[in-house]
């Protein structure tokens, strides 16, 4: 079986940089972890929010600290650099080898949405981002990994999208229908999401936007891992 | 345009982990940045190692410092940690959207492949691993970011491969073979060469086996950026 993680992310229209952050990290114990952090406003400044939240936190789970601590630790941080006064949303995502789970932490008012096939629950217990309040915790929830297993987190560009115009997204049917296709990747359901709030947005994001998708799949027969990144460039 | 980056990584037959770690890390002020270590021999070891001299670097870069004195500094924390007993290749790949360039930085016997479209150089000017000596210094070349660049660096793996059986690889051969094909993705170019390097192996790598690809392309009409990942996943 395969372990596959998509990501889609564009920035705000017509701003320099994404305020999000997403990165991927192997697990010291094998596996890997996707930590997703969207920094308050957008631009520079929330491009370092997210950065330094994200930072903290792979730092911490490459020394095999619990993705738990590793939030609150990097919430703390937050807090103290910052007085309060500036929030991150913050999502880990972790496929564990060794217990053969994914770990889904929120610290996030967006929900997660876990599909097992085309059984899609949404976990969307109240979550609150980091930074504002000493002691915030993350909302954390533990699937065993399994084949058609996928799950969606996404920053609030989603939620926001198309708002301008009086429309919004329902993530949850969306999902249903990507994955009536003939077992689609993560890259496509991610894509397919991005481009779909891009369409709500009338192509010029109101937000940051970022998904993430992972999923179990019937495929890999080798023994290969694969990461590919692709990148607009602007050489002019 | 578009840049991508293609990985393909495999761990040596009949051992738990690869001793080789890639991550791949967005710079401060924009491009990206792939790091590559091998930790000296294979296993749980070389894992720790090859991990360590990763964080180290990325944790530098993220923070804006220039990867030769990321690798300086990597190089000297494995010299101090380990009192030069232990070994490590290292080799940093970044596209610098200011600069418009991309900065080759090796400490690596293994050479750097540079093509600009179906024009190859070597890039194999003399360079040692890190973590032996104090003050090892690593070998860099800067070249600009144009369509069709195409670079390659890879762990010694790809060296060893075949040579149980007296044969070897001429990677620089099979890369002019690839660039012959109608625009090549770099996830095609290093899926390839790992294969390649894993048919002389007789499909049991007798080292932990890392390609890297990065590549400019005239693709990408939109502003999204995506990263894909995939591995092996053994949920019995």
């Amino acid at each position: 079986m395969e372990l596959g993680v998509g990501i889609a992310k564009i920035r705000k229209y017509a701003t320099s940089e994404s305020g999000d952050t997403v990165e991927v990290v192997e697990r010291p114990k094998g596996g890997l972890s996707v930590v997703l952090a969207d920094g308050q406003s957008s631009g520079r400044g929330a491009k370092w929010i997210s950065t330094m939240v994200v930072r903290k936190v792979i730092t911490l789970l490459a020394e095999g600290v619990r993705d738990g601590a590793a939030a609150r630790a990097a919430s703390d941080s937050l807090f103290t650099e910052r007085g309060g006064k500036v929030s991150s949303t913050l999502n880990i995502l972790s496929a564990d080898n060794q217990t053969k789970t994914l770990v889904i932490t929120r610290n996030n008012p967006a929900p997660a949405l876990v599909a097992n096939n085309e059984d899609i629950i949404s976990l969307g217990e109240k979550s609150l981002p980091i930074g504002i309040n000493r002691g915030t915790r993350p909302v954390i929830n533990e699937v065993g990994l399994e084949l058609g297993l996928t799950t969606v987190v996404y920053s609030d560009g989603i939620d926001h999208a198309g708002s301008r115009f009086g429309d919004s997204m329902d993530v949850q049917t969306c999902l249903v229908a990507l994955l009536e296709n003939e077992d689609p990747s993560p890259q496509f359901i991610a894509d397919s999401l991005l481009l779909n709030a891009l369409n709500l947005d009338r192509g010029r994001p109101s937000d940051d936007i970022s998904v993430v998708v992972l999923r179990v799949m019937n495929r890999g027969e080798d023994e290969v891992r694969r990461m590919t990144v692709r990148l607009p460039l602007d050489l002019r």
